[in-house]
């Protein structure tokens, strides 16, 4: 799998550092939020994924102990957060604004999905300061602050119940943000794939031992053999794999020869 | 824009319709909560994305206040939740099973990012039940628990503070699902993958076998059994494979018994 260097990249200091500075163009915009506990939450969602600017445009209760509470081990991006008196001061500067809707209809905005707008916002972020910007709980964004960004996006829900919690919302944009600031993917253990020789004498191990157990008695051994290939070629073996199996193989087989030789030698014995 | 499209299709009758479907074959599967408000947020992280099926494996507290007050609009997926006593009863009948991890070392099996994990979950879903199972808040799952799955899934998070809340690790997954399940059109499966209990019935025909053949002696049983587990689990066993490799433990038994019988007939004739 490819996957198997890229985690070493994800730790290594160049790394880490690129795609933290990606991530610090980056604010999370929370208008009028109602809850405190939700902008800790939101906190929260976005540290776990390396975001780290938040901004609140009136929040109705901030600080408060509930967001402390809610943050768990966020409280860094609480005492950081911009408080802000007016969306254009919390703009200010950015050159992109992506803002969260639940309506799809009425809208003169594009409506991306997270997957199609997040790659956007991180392209932009390697320009200058951006931001993602989430509305109120009960009624999300007014049309005035939908008139500040340049795309909207809708995350797609169950439209029986598509009452995301804002913390939820920002926890899956975050996320997509994450995913589109770099194209991580943690990866395979080291292993040691079986070379092709090695394969096949654990076949022809195989096949011996299921000669000499009697396994093919009134069985078709070319069609079995087949579908046993078949299955250990899914399987990828690895070396050690290959060992543990001729090991068995040669367990069962010894286990008979032990009991001809104790054989044998009590024949002698007699 | 590609994105306008998708909600309409979202909204069409029979998207949602074989979206269902395929959405209801999907169990989350949480084992060992500790927190009933966790189990709360994850039900209605589920049903934003259309995920209905919520088993819950020795929650410490369900039902609980504190669950139907997280669940918000969710409590139907609470009241309908299936409370198990083992890993074992909650993947019965699971043809395929993911498990979440923080761990991306000292991990044996393949591990995933939601991205990659997601759309094989969905695929496998149009075939029969599959599993995704989330461990406990503090410590993850267990060894045992790991060795129950196909594939491992491990968000991708911030190295210095990767504390997903259960729920919002809920909220990713079921995001996920949500989007690949948009690209699944359910068909009928080419091969029979063999159900959870088949194939743990193959284990313990195994390792009755190893032990019986002296396979054992001198080796550690539980690490070799983790290795055979995860070669077994990457081949992602058909029915009829199974069916195969336990015949071939049958036979080595058989085999095994027939050669002590003759060797006992030998004493007496002498």
């Amino acid at each position: 799998m490819s996957g198997r260097k890229i985690p070493v990249a994800y730790f290594s200091w160049n790394y880490v550092l690129d795609k933290q500075n990606l991530m610090d163009s980056i604010r999370v915009v929370l208008s009028h939020t109602t809850h405190p506990g939700n902008i800790g939450a939101a906190a929260r969602a976005m540290k776990t994924m390396g975001l780290r600017q938040l901004y609140l445009i009136n929040p109705r209760h901030f600080p408060d102990p509930q967001a402390d509470a809610m943050s768990a081990g966020a409280d860094d991006l609480l005492r950081e957060a911009v408080v802000c008196g007016s969306i254009d001061e919390a703009l200010q500067g950015t050159v992109f604004v992506a803002a969260m809707t639940a309506r799809l209809r009425d809208i003169s905005h594009e409506v991306l999905t997270p997957r199609e707008a997040m790659p956007l916002l991180a392209q932009h972020a390697a320009q200058g300061p951006v931001a993602l910007l989430f509305g109120t709980e009960m009624s999300g964004l007014t049309n005035e602050e939908i008139g500040k960004a340049q795309v909207l996006v809708n995350i797609p829900a169950n439209p029986d119940y598509s009452s995301l919690n804002i913390a939820a919302a920002v926890q899956v944009m975050s996320y997509e943000l994450s995913m589109a600031a770099q194209g991580i993917v943690p990866g395979m253990p080291e292993v040691q794939p079986a070379p092709h020789e090695q394969v096949e004498g654990f076949f022809r191990h195989l096949e011996d031992t299921l000669v000499q157990i009697g396994f093919f008695k009134s069985k078709h051994p070319t069609k079995l053999m087949q579908k046993l290939r078949r299955l250990y070629a899914r399987a990828r073996l690895e070396q050690e794999e290959v060992n543990i199996l001729r090991g068995i193989l040669s367990a069962t087989t010894e286990y008979n020869a032990r009991l001809k030789t104790r054989y044998q030698q009590e024949q002698k014995d007699v």
